[in-house]
């Protein structure tokens, strides 16, 4: 049985890690590390100011899991290093996070940045989200999307890839399929709320709405969530433009 | 004059911004945004479940600065859209950042996730870093190299590039030139330091040493400084492996 790591951002107590579990659960020794509180927004942090606490966890009935007080970056570190010291971890995924990683989305998200992380490791790694921010978002065609690329994966020999795997909010039998597509070329347009707190400091939050800067026939993500189906983009930590390495050649001296 | 907007993840106090700073005025009118405490390895968190607050200080004389109570990704999202709502930023440098953000570690960077949070609002942006971790670190080099490479930049038009900068911690009179390469293929081993905190509970404390895994000969941004050279490699956000889009086609349906 091969051994898997189940992460995510949004919480142990997140309905889309619960989901996540059930589904890998079939597939091999499930092993859940993920952060005591939600970690939305987190990107790729790492807690270095502080120390790490990790705590076994009863929540997922025959699953060892253990809930930690850092980011989701943190708890692979802590699952690949302490929990698995001396035992290989085959596959990590990380999700089913409550909103869309699509698009530029993938750099903020806590979601796919334990992915990331286990995937700079050497582990095959997939992160899933389902295109529905909300706290009691259904999972159920989710699940059966996990299920049917696990079959997939498994079919062949792991390779260690990084995969984003994205899930329109959709009823399963309207998921046309999955394409494996680049990540969408977009960005959020900020639009901060503005207001005084009960102390007279004014004060910015955050907020924004998501544009898509892909021409619509474009292969990417968003444009195939936008039409039915599970988008899947291979993805890396190498963040070098290669194309830039010839064109900036004037800055070598 | 170009608007130049400066941050880091060290905090406004850091001696990497005050060095910067010093430079980009030569330069354009810098206005400065950056976090009011150290944010290390924030990688490109931002702040979602908590208002932001910004302050002016005049922690440098003649030039417009202000405090931010967020993430260095927060830090460009509050002058882009509050700041800087009608003004263009023309240039965004980022550090100059006490420690290296070569190869794996512009993953976790605040420094280098503040410049790609510009980046991708189309603005130019450029990372700095220093390859020294100390508070006392000495820019004296660095000061001489940030004003080489923007009087290259300066000489031809302004290019939407993301550039990691990295200097190596060595006399300004032994660096020998700048070289465009590639992100080094490399990542840190955890070994964790563990302990009891006063309340009886254990802890895991993240430390790690970093490996380099590239080739001897390999034109990556590690080698690069090793040979005492400042490495430049264009980055970008988009993180698609499009090399893994045929090889991954089995998985389309």
């Amino acid at each position: 049985m091969p051994n898997i790591l189940v992460t995510n951002d949004d919480g142990i107590t997140a309905g889309g890690i619960a989901a996540l579990v059930e589904v890998a659960r079939e597939f091999g020794t499930v092993t859940v590390v993920a952060p005591d509180s939600p970690q939305s927004g987190q990107g790729h942090a790492i807690t270095l100011k502080q120390p790490l606490r990790i705590k076994q966890s009863q929540i997922f009935t025959g699953i060892d899991a253990y809930e930690c007080d850092g980011t989701p970056a943190d708890c692979v570190k802590m699952a690949k290093h302490i929990l698995f010291k001396n035992k290989k971890i085959d596959l990590c995924l990380s999700g089913i996070n409550h909103g869309s990683n699509a698009s530029i989305n993938i750099i903020y998200s806590g979601t796919m940045s334990a992915a990331m992380e286990a995937s700079i490791e050497g582990i095959p790694s997939i992160g899933f989200s389902l295109d529905d921010f909300s706290h009691e978002a259904d999972f159920t065609a989710s699940k059966k999307v996990v299920k049917a690329l696990l079959e997939k994966i498994f079919s062949v020999e792991l390779q260690p890839t990084l995969l984003n795997v994205n899930i329109p909010n959709i009823h399963h039998t309207e998921i046309k399929g999955m394409k494996v597509c680049k990540q969408g070329d977009g960005r959020w347009k900020e639009n901060f709320q503005e207001g005084t707190d009960p102390h007279g400091n004014k004060y910015y939050w955050l907020r924004g709405d998501f544009h898509n800067d892909d021409p619509p026939k474009a292969n990417s993500d968003i444009n195939a969530i936008k039409d039915g189906y599970v988008s899947i983009v291979p993805s890396h930590h190498d963040l070098t433009h290669y194309a830039s390495l010839d064109t900036l050649s004037y800055l070598n001296s």
